[in-house]
């Protein structure tokens, strides 16, 4: 138990320790924090203040945490992280052999604990590239069936390797940046404020540790070379995105903006909630390159969005055909590098069930059928609307979320 | 006339001055430089022995040479440009007004002027995100033929917005890097190395300044926004990209290697060499935030493509249905954000003549049809071949060139 009070339905307990950045207030530059309960603590003033003085292997590192970001301390690669996470829940578990670092300290607590709602959090990594994959067959299915009919529905390539496509670095943002409708083209000679502006409910995955260019990375390498993961709501116009999609994919129907959570949470605070991928149909085995040895390689993480507060999407992110080491290790198949901090989206996360629908091009099969939605109903976002997406999993004191990923519509600039 | 010899057919005159990063064979870091003849003179070094001591509008903006890359420096804006190389050409002009700053000083000679021959190229811009345009409408049309039929070459967006996709800015090398041959899926159950490795000659241009998230460009203001133009080759795996490509576009077909030219030319050194665009054939007129003033909106340089020293390809560069400013004006369209360095491709250019295809793909029909290069016949590049971009307009004292885009490939790592 820590000595801070975590509230009993806390994202943030003392199992989780998830990483980010927020605006230090006095300072105003960014200063890298893990969230516990209702507070994070600010790793740049703790580390400054002898923090980390009793975890030998950080101090000679501790220049990470005086950057705006958390690449540097990505770089150094999972066996730190492991050791930082779990410094950190000795400092703050009650009367623990660490807790005297902060428990009793009533100056450095002053100095180092933030209401998490006092202040603004940032951008936790500077994203070199960010790539959006395409693992959610469910959702894979339900669009293809709706923009080419069921029998092309999914392309002989899907079971084969996960599709993906390079999306936009510079408009990834992070949770609560408003979103503006876009303006664009939906067909010949119309030009319109988007109609069909859409969420899609995804995980995202950083990278701690990229690799040469040329020297792809193997399945086993992927897993150890991912930093931890995000929400991520990639925004999509839908009717700009059936204008531009052919032949070479999206392109200003997704460059708006891509919303991440604030929050970080790393693979050994998901151990417990490993499960199943999807299984393949195909009878044509994964290629080498992307067998993964670990069967449960994806989490069960609950995950829902809601609109206006009311719920439009309740699954689980096991639903993926691909892990995210494979969705990596693919990446690098051709020899592709990767950077520390580059983004990799899921897909969209569908389940197969009523209301597990991670998009509204799915829930209303195209915009032809309204959902219900706190007695309103809805097709397409409208302006105002708030997309909330939460995700968790455990319960109580093992619980391990990631808050909320947020996003208001703003109206569309008059063209 | 330079006081410093020029040879006859260089690209590199007094008319041209481009910009590049060599790393300083003292130091090892990368120093801003211009070229000049078979010289380059060394932007960092001689700021700081005063050599822009004459330039009031520089000297409050000095330390923009003193980066490793150009990114800063085009921060400051065409005007800045436009003076900093009106400047330069006076310094090397022989008995100007400015040139007692280095005509007559050999020791400041010594210390900035550096045969090419025996520097380091480096990447010249810190590139945020990598973005490839179609706008060789004669490619686009080949290549539409060869993938889909004659009927569905071109889709109907092709001539109302320029179609573009985001591709990989991590893999963006300079020119001589080796390329290394990738081995990836060519079919269900096929992985194998690539069998169909292509080039693609096209123009890049570098954004100098972007906008906000939201707030759209205009034609005009990309034009003001953009910092100058490169020669650019777009690798290609045609049989991994023809397996992976549906629906969202190409990806590890293209992201193992994007190779630019080292030296990028400004805008106001092309200014009289501009041409008219392709020409529609749509009968909808062009948007309003597509429509670009500028009735030659494109440049006529010559360009050509060399395998092993044999020519593949001649064509120009005005064979582009769209201009830069109008490609990145629609980047922007739904509000996507621009950065400084940012990285446009042009998409293939190709001419409709024999011997104007700017790939292989299409010189070859798809790989049906081999060349005639050097004696040799050829359909897709072998393991040790050098290919060679090359571009210029003018000629003498007025010639403008980039020099060469080139890289060897090697042979693909043993699966
Ligand atoms: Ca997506
Ligand atoms: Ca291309
Ligand atoms: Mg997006
Ligand atoms: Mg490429
Ligand atoms: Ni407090």
């Amino acid at each position: 138990m820590s000595w801070l009070p975590i509230p009993s339905d806390s994202d943030f307990t003392l199992a989780n320790i998830p990483f980010g950045v927020f605006r230090h207030p006095i300072t105003g530059t960014g200063h890298p924090a893990i969230a516990i309960g209702e507070h994070l603590l600010d790793l740049h003033v703790f580390s400054t203040h002898g923090g980390f003085s009793q975890l030998p292997e950080m101090v000679e590192h501790l220049e990470v945490f005086k950057q705006p970001t958390l690449n540097a301390f990505a770089a150094l690669g999972q066996k730190t992280h492991r050791a930082v996470r779990a410094y950190l829940q000795q400092v703050l578990t009650a009367d623990s052999p660490l807790a005297a670092v902060l428990q009793y300290d009533e100056t450095l607590q002053k100095q180092v604990l933030f209401s998490q709602d006092a202040v603004e959090m940032l951008l936790p990594m500077e994203v070199g590239d960010y790539t959006d994959f395409y693992a959610g067959r469910t959702h894979a299915f339900n669009v293809g069936c709706l923009f080419r009919g069921t029998d092309n529905a999914l392309q002989k390539n899907y079971e084969q390797l996960p599709v993906g496509y390079h999306g936009r670095a510079s408009s990834v943002v992070i949770s609560g940046t408003p979103i503006m409708r876009p303006n664009g083209q939906t067909a010949e000679g119309v030009m319109e404020k988007c109609k069909r502006l859409d969420l899609e409910l995804e995980m995202a995955a950083f990278v701690a540790r990229g690799n040469k260019l040329g020297e792809p990375m193997s399945v086993v390498q992927a897993r150890e070379n991912l930093f931890g993961f995000a929400l991520m709501n990639d925004w999509s116009a839908r009717d700009i995105q059936a204008f531009e999609y052919v032949p070479l994919g999206p392109f200003t129907s997704k460059n708006f903006g891509t919303t991440i959570s604030s929050w970080i949470v790393l693979p050994c605070a998901l151990e417990n909630f490993k499960a199943l991928p999807l299984q393949r149909t195909s009878t044509i085995p994964v290629q080498k390159y992307l067998l993964d040895p670990e069967e449960k390689s994806v989490y069960d993480i609950a995950l829902t969005v809601e609109i206006n507060g009311a719920t439009l999407t309740k699954t689980s992110s096991k639903n993926l055909l691909w892990s995210f080491p494979q969705m990596l290790a693919h990446h690098t198949v051709t020899g592709c590098n990767m950077r520390t901090g580059d983004l990799l989206g899921s897909g969209t996360i569908s389940g197969e069930g009523v209301g597990e629908a991670g998009c509204l091009l799915e829930a209303t099969k195209g915009g032809k059928e309204p959902v219900a939605l706190g007695g309103v109903q809805r097709t397409w976002l409208q302006d105002g609307d708030e997309v909330v997406i939460k995700g968790f999993c455990g319960e109580g004191e093992t619980r391990v979320g990631w808050g909320e990923c947020k996003g208001v519509i703003l109206p569309a600039l008059d063209i």
